[in-house]
């Protein structure tokens, strides 16, 4: 724990990676790129590919709509939309700045879920443009993720796509946040032996994340009358007026009003801790937005999830000095990170491979609890309730864990996979993604900036240049003359290699 | 020539693309992924691709939106756009049937141009609401190439686009046909010495490629009075009221009634061809939509476009026996392929590498100047008047030409680039694109059918296998453990390598 580190230092350590940032964009000048996944032997291929045999699998898929999955990619892409008008903590920047962002997450999507992210950006803050524009692209798209949509809209936009839309809609900053953070508070309740039913959870912050974190957890066994809510205006109850007024807008927020906090407490943060035995802060950045003796006054063994960022609501040694046993935040130099990357690419693989019609809440507790026993299989502790973006299996088996969810709740078209083989098929994936970025580092295709190493090339790539470079038995060897025929042949494209 | 073919035997030969393209679109599920552009050394490279680090250059954007060129992928990636209404020679086959074609067109882009196209398929045939998507799209997009829409609304979307969109905007089944059939055109008046000035065309077929095509001819030289045009009701003239009713719709159409055929010919394709010089064809499929006898009666020295597919109007084996001295085709198994491939990838490189605001009509023709260049250095003669697709150096040097043709022409915002330093920029990036899908096929990234042998893996990486395989000098040589260590650092995602 870097108790040592004052917040100066930490918003300082925060700035090594902006300053990479800044040198490292223009050195790439994108984060992803479009790469062929089917041959071309010769220029032959381009009859198959395009014109004139490409018309066979349009007239085929014409014909039964559903074949555009065998003869598409349409069932691996997931585009990933934004109008940024609520990127990352900068608010309303717009479309193009939000762009570095979008182009990131279609790299995780690819890195770590072997999924064809795409970046697209829109050019409306619109919530019923953006609505129709989802909806007029799905033809070539297998999923969509919402992201860095402001709220409230995103509400809206969320379900009126997920209620209209033939392929699976989800915005990270709800579904995703909220799995990953329920994963973290399932073996946070097993640390300290509590059970989900009975613990009263104070949720600091009603924006997008704490309001799909709540209904998930919810979900899961929370008791809502146990719980407090509490926004910019203080604690959600049945007599927040300026809520009722806006019903239809705050739909979600006036639903907590009536769900939750069946004692009536009424006032702030300081209020609603009081006595809880979890606190999940998704609000100000800190360090102090929650105080330590706020803290104090929680429940024996607390939990505190300080999710802001990019400094938590309360420095994590200081709610451990508070009293609190187990603390999570959404940063990486912490114990504990809540980190949404651990959720989405494994989910949507997982979505995609069964082709389900939709994400549920249920499939997202599934690969919630996926992610709990893994970090529990290699041993719980206050600091190690999360399985960690490295641990490459976690995202296979969050895959397999939505994949057998979604069968399971009739929504999946394809059905005859078992969990074994959903893991093996989406590791294969996933494995494959991650060695071509290493071998294209290791050969150079992706250049490596100034002064660092180039990883080793894969075993498959050596293997491969080995047994094309291996010195023939002397009576099968080609003359030298037969060699330069047959390489010039698939040069100049005449079907030499088939 | 296969000038013993039938027309049986011809349409049975088209079949085995076909054949081909139905088991290996099932192969491979979709021709292009999504690859990474950027070095991942180790975990800790994602605090630099997302947050935190990457909202450092969001707030650049933000500040000073064009530095999005440098810091996203944004200025080498071209949408292929389409709503599936006109896909090919199959018609209104809807969005999803018409995925396919727009993945092989993204395919192409990237192979033959090094540009990372994106098959875009929108749910909807309304005209408006295509341009509205189209434009609201544009923040992520270096460039749109719309593709397979229906006539007449394909002209107004395109006109519209162009006027109102910051990014260029292209139709290939317009400008592109337009620029190749020009290069085409410009050497074959070549091979039999006549003047494009002076020369009588007969446009046979009046849809979205011959209008402009025309525009492109007359741009370069041809004059529109000695010329005419037949639609499916006739000849064009300044008395056709059917047109004429319609000219709000028909706009072209109606300009072309005004401004050809001097003479005032009436009648058909026969009416039509009489005496012409050349005679360019986009109509129906053939073989006998033009017959021999109409070519007898074009002037000495005939020029045939017969373009329709998969049939042309004419065997070019009967158009030769009847008279004409050069005949093209959209065939590949004919001499002189009049081929779109040939012009759009390397005509969006030169664009984007100028960051060009459009692509006029004299890029186009400069992209086709350069393009007849080519062929001429090689040897003109009535059976080779075009490059092919696998003269890989078409491509660079139409970038060069297009590029300095939008400097010339003030709409490039990059002007300090020559030809010679766009030709070499364009010829690495296609280099680098071929490379690696030769590479991913030698090393098994892109799996192989049956029967099919892989590609030798490109020197690049040969020798980078061989440089990291190596032995290392004793001296330098690490211990087996601390390899070990190295590897499983890397792997792990500490910063093992930086």
């Amino acid at each position: 724990m870097a108790a040592q580190l004052t917040k100066e230092e930490l918003l300082a350590k925060a700035k090594k990676p902006a300053a990479d940032a800044m040198e490292l964009h223009p050195f790439y000048r994108g984060k992803v790129e479009t790469m062929l996944k089917c041959c071309v032997r010769d220029f032959n291929d381009f009859a198959i590919w395009y014109t004139p045999g490409v018309a066979a699998p349009c007239k085929a898929i014409q014909a039964d709509p559903e074949l555009v999955f065998q003869h598409t990619n349409k069932g691996n892409v997931v585009a990933v939309i934004s109008d940024g008008t609520r990127v990352l903590g900068l608010g309303d920047i717009g479309p193009k700045a939000g762009l570095p962002v979008m182009e990131g997450k279609a790299l995780l999507y690819k890195y770590l879920g072997g999924v064809d992210g795409v970046a697209i950006m829109l050019d409306t803050k619109d919530p019923d443009k953006i609505i129709e524009t989802v909806k007029l692209l799905q033809p070539g798209l297998g999923g969509v993720n919402l992201e860095d949509l402001s709220q409230p809209k995103c509400f809206r936009i969320l379900d009126t796509l997920r209620a209209t839309c033939e392929i699976p809609i989800w915005h990270d900053d709800q579904q995703g946040t909220a799995t990953v953070t329920l994963a973290g508070l399932i073996n946070a309740l097993k640390v300290v032996r509590k059970k989900i039913n009975e613990v009263k959870i104070a949720f600091i912050g009603c924006g997008a994340a704490n309001v799909a974190i709540s209904r998930l957890v919810f979900a899961a066994g929370a008791t809502p009358a146990l719980c407090c809510f509490v926004d910019t205006k203080g604690i959600l109850h049945k007599g927040r007026t300026d809520i009722e007024q806006r019903k239809a807008e705050f739909v979600d927020k006036w639903k907590l009003c009536n769900i939750s906090n069946a004692e009536g407490r009424t006032g702030g943060i300081a209020e609603a801790m009081k006595g809880a035995d979890v606190c999940i802060a998704l609000s100000q950045p800190g360090p102090d937005t929650i105080k330590k003796e706020w803290i104090a006054a929680m429940g024996k063994d607390a939990i505190v999830f300080a999710c802001a960022n990019p400094i938590p609501e309360i420095w994590p040694w200081e709610a451990k000095e508070a009293g609190a046993v187990v603390v999570a935040t959404g940063r990486s130099d912490f114990p504990n990170q809540v980190n949404n990357s651990l959720g989405f690419p494994g989910i949507f693989r997982g979505t995609l491979d069964v082709r389900a019609k939709t994400i549920t809440d249920e499939m997202c507790i599934a690969a919630a609890n996926e992610m709990a026993k893994m970090a529990e299989e290699k041993g719980l502790s206050p600091d190690y309730i999360m399985p960690t973006m490295d641990d490459v299996d976690v995202f296979p088996r969050e895959a397999a864990a939505v994949a057998m969810k979604a069968i399971e709740q009739g929504i999946a078209l394809i059905t005859n996979v078992t969990f074994e083989q959903e893991y093996a098929y989406a590791k294969k994936l996933i494995t494959r993604a991650r060695g071509m970025v290493q071998d294209a580092m290791a050969t150079g295709y992706i250049a490596l900036p100034k002064g660092s190493i180039a990883p080793k090339p894969s075993k498959v790539i050596v293997a491969a240049v080995a047994k094309a470079t291996a010195k023939k038995p002397q009576a099968q060897k080609p003359s030298k003359q037969a060699k330069k025929t047959a390489r010039r042949t698939m040069r100049s494209g005449k079907k030499g290699t088939r």
